[in-house]
């Protein structure tokens, strides 16, 4: 049940770094919505390894195939299976994982918990897991812009280790995202953020970073108090990607140190709507989004695996050293730019899917 | 689904602020656990309004029954049905609310899901709602406590508004937080922190701040990668939460700042367990407890509801000014600390129980 | 979550016949449902105890109290928690239950699978369970009456022993049912049955028998292949109310002796419509419902706790024999009708607001 | 939701008769199993088309691949992915389903409720689709041996059309199973079933029957009260095969005839355990297996498509006749016994590790 996402329209994703390939299965798809490979490689492409110089140079095409559900061009209801084989594994350069764990990667952990782990990379805990998110999360976002044809899901890179930039989250675009490998929509601080990752690449080490995500025109009435409310279903979702340590929406930990009368947003009726004149709940109140646009951050570890020598102890339990081989990514935040989106798309379309079910009797308006 | 919390230990949450009462159903409680409304009372009082003068005044005695699922003092493994009536309820201060919505509470969003709301009080996205949580807790914490005698988790404050401390979450007490009403166990700060809730209370106004939890003594093994990861369902836990608006775990946001060589926590063998010398992960590393204290904040914003007057809009669609009457807090922190522990033990012993479903096969070891 | 039901209203229930009570949270039901204890108490009122000289004289009332979920007679969208509470419990009379087991009841199995069991009357095992069931069950008819009004479910009485009659679903009416105590819509068989259930009653013994269940007015396009089959869904509900031994639906095991060419049913246009000219499928098709009457049948075996000696065995381990006290039912047939409408009204308003979830973008037609 | 069946050990099954192939995803399966293909394909091998000339002359090999969650021999505790590619798929006998609807098929239902279908072939609706479930069952099944060595899963052909005969469920062999094509474990009846099979093939018609299936070693304790019933649970897997119509368990139908005197399992200490000395209630008490032979019988309807003409609709509206062409089981029963076994296996093993999960305290005894 741990790799089943949602709960009408829900996910289930499989597949290691170094096996057969990786996939997901998605149920609860509604039917006659046009579909293909095409919808689901373009954001394939901006997850995978070797697009540009700053992440791992591991060669996969990463391309996609749809194995059921899809009749014609659009899909039938069924459960749509889509798989990517893995191409370019190269176990042998994994070899010293059988004998050692890697500090703060899950090696241990998953030792630990299941008495057997793949060594053989990162094996489930690798990143190549988020492809099965990531095709799932595009036929989530086809199905948003279908029923919401203005809706925009549009993640960036607000830091990179010390480097940061505050973006406007109304004004932001996805070529300006887009423009640079880093993902960072300001040019100027793009350029650093990239330097700054070759700088640590070539000391053998890593770097961290912020993402921020915004939805523009999301509908109200998305999250389902208590315990599904939209916020607490992102939280989940964004903590459930590798390497997350934290996340907030609107004010976040920022807004703890504000008095009400600052922090509350005011409404007003604004071309005969309820809107507000601020945004610092971030779109989402008591659960619930307000039509505002949803905007939360990320906190992302700088990756674990670096080629420094590291204290570490061996399987069988005796204290010594690392220096991990293998192609690593120095900077996990751009290539988890699709990952944040297609984790917010599959969160809104199972909660607009879930409020279509509830949403049953009419109302007096 | 939205009430339901949990995959093998569940509970139904039910009830609004203003009505017969509010409760908790648990189903997949483990059989032959000694139990009594003695083990809940304590949790529930800690979490009660009008325990100290910077909380609500409301007068609710928050006496729980067990009305099923326990049978001579020991659990029966069939649901516990545990109820609180509400006594004290005051509907007639609330009148303000039929006719405006709260800016930044829940009253707007509510409406415009379900097209109706219960306006006297807070209604389901009261604080009270959060009783049957509190219970389920309690008896959540006893499970995990006969099944892992060392097992701790203490939560407190570690920032008002502005004011702030460090707390070192191996050495705090239970006793060094109960001590105080805001439940900061630095006792300095502590003072500081009730002095400002009184002062921005008599402002007509509210203060935010940030929660620190710590769980000693927690098994390796707990967490299911990849989207039941214990730090993602801490995460959802949390942000289910009233008022928050952030979640961190172990180096969190600012971990976002170092370099892998600085972040990662080497191992090294103590007492011939696997240990680490460091602890930015918090405790989880790919998903799963690896011994470790677990330690996670989370942030809370300022009470939405305060007397000053704000900018609204009526449920008609003027735009309006509202100086909220009734009994709020001035400040949400002191009361949260018991539902987060709450929330804690229910995310651990639901994952507990799963470890032990899945952990089926004989290990080598 | 073996006391959680369905999967978009879901429900849980709660209670042991000896305790406080007997209760259900409902969850997901849609808001702005007008709804009150009216609606729900004409149902309970069918299942309870004492309603007939053919049922168990145990005196309850079975007065439900809605405590959470409506206000102002209207639906919030949140849980609805409703609670009958147990007043004529006898738990003397089932002292020697303390230390026997009752043959083929479940005193045995509970105490195999849980070390303990409330030995005061069935506990969770009685009939009493059901009433969360029938009160929810109420609220499911109410909105599926709200959302397709022709909707009817009506099930009753064909088998009493070895008295049985042929009753057509098509005519079959609400009155002729409940117009005697044993709920056969043919007067003369039930004047049969009702002497044949006084007789076994007299004898110490009891008897079972087979109740059909017709829907007719169902929409079609209700059931999720492949697993949550509308017909599969039923026949997990049937099975789970107690004393239930099978289930058959359309030509059922009889179905079995036919060749496909006897047992296929043609299609034909009737007033525009695709209808079947026979109806051996039953409503359901490939799981999923046809707009044909659905109709199945239940067998119920005799009551297990009779009055006559019986072989058994103590908790300690020894062959003994039990001629068993207490209040039960001859047959629990008459008073099971109640609990199987408010069973398939469960699975049909669960698979309808599925649907429409599923079913979100346009048709061509 | 509607392709994932299970608690624990969950499956997501994906896949239609004619598009890229079939498959399942095994989430919670546990860690340390050894596992290959070879533990796999005997139970497909008795599955697929084209095994012997009572069956579908479909020429499929069903080779299934595992591409995920096994590493060096064992699982990982990460999902199985398991796939079949479908090979001898022949759209074009299906052109006539593109206009028409074949009578008691999925055709009619299937575009009633998704507004499109896969007319090659049954897509979703053919018994290609339980190849997912039997690769799963095998995986079950090696589980629960590994667990409890002595349980087996049985089930066998006992009524053809009206051809039936009684086999003792304590004695049947798999090797008298699987001596004959149709799986009748008595060599006479099942001659006359195989020669009446032929007869009805060669009139272009179809014929069904029952099917019974036996759980011999099957521990004590498993089951969910209330919904979960382990009954209840059986109930739903069977009538989610396609072509099924009734289910029964121990006595069935025909208890219903019985007193209670009679259908009581009187209990009796044999070698110091609590056995029973008759078993009318198939192995189950109250939802919960007694350590008895769980016996149960399952009632499949004839064929629905038969080359014989029959009427029927088109899709555009109008009354018409028709004569399937492709390749069809005259009798689905003969390679509906794997499909039952494996469904009884998923099951049995989602209830023991969901009891390893409850049964968490320590127990007196």
């Amino acid at each position: 049940m741990s790799s089943n996402f949602g709960e009408v329209f829900r996910i289930s994703t499989w597949g290691e770094s170094h096996g057969g390939g990786v996939g997901v299965v998605i149920d609860g798809c509604p039917a006659r919505l046009p579909l293909s490979e095409a919808d689901i490689q373009p954001d394939l492409d901006r997850r995978r390894p070797g697009q540009s110089d700053i992440v791992t140079p591991r060669k996969e095409a990463d391309e996609c195939q749809i194995l059921s559900g899809v009749f014609q061009g659009r899909t039938l209801g069924t459960p749509i299976s889509i798989m990517v084989r893995n191409t370019d594994a190269r176990p042998s350069a994994y070899t010293e994982m059988q004998t050692m764990y890697r500090p703060s990667h899950a090696d241990f952990t998953y030792q630990a918990k299941y008495g057997i782990r793949n060594w053989e990379g990162g094996g489930r805990s690798s990143a190549r897991e988020a492809i099965g998110r990531v095709a799932a999360g595009a036929v989530a976002k086809k199905i948003l812009r279908t029923l919401h044809p203005g809706i925009e899901i549009l993640s960036y890179i607000t830091a990179i280790h010390d480097i940061s930039v505050a973006i406007d989250p109304l004004a932001v675009t996805s070529e300006a995202i887009e423009a640079n490998s880093v993902r960072c929509p300001d040019a100027a601080t793009a350029a650093a953020m990239i330097e700054r990752i070759k700088e640590v690449r070539s000391d053998g080490d890593s770097v961290g970073g912020v993402l921020e995500c915004v939805v523009r025109g999301c509908p109200r009435g998305l999250g389902e108090p208590v315990f599904d409310k939209l916020d607490a279903d992102l939280a989940k979702a964004m903590l459930s990607l590798p390497a997350t340590k934290g996340f907030e929406i609107g004010s976040g930990f920022a807004g703890s140190k504000l008095r009400g009368s600052e922090h509350n947003d005011p409404f007003r009726i604004v071309d005969g709507q309820v809107r507000t004149t601020t945004n610092l709940s971030g779109g989402i109140q008591g659960g619930i989004s307000n039509g505002e646009p949803i905007v939360f951050r990320v906190a992302f570890k700088p990756t674990a695996t670096i080629s420094r020598a590291q204290d570490t102890v061996t399987v069988t339990g005796e204290n010594a050293s690392l220096a991990a081989r293998g192609r690593h990514d120095p900077c996990v935040l751009p290539r988890a730019v699709p990952m944040v989106e297609a984790m917010t798309a599959l969160v809104l379309v199972d909660h607009l899917l879930r409020q279509r079910a509830q949403d049953a009797l009419p109302r007096e308006e």
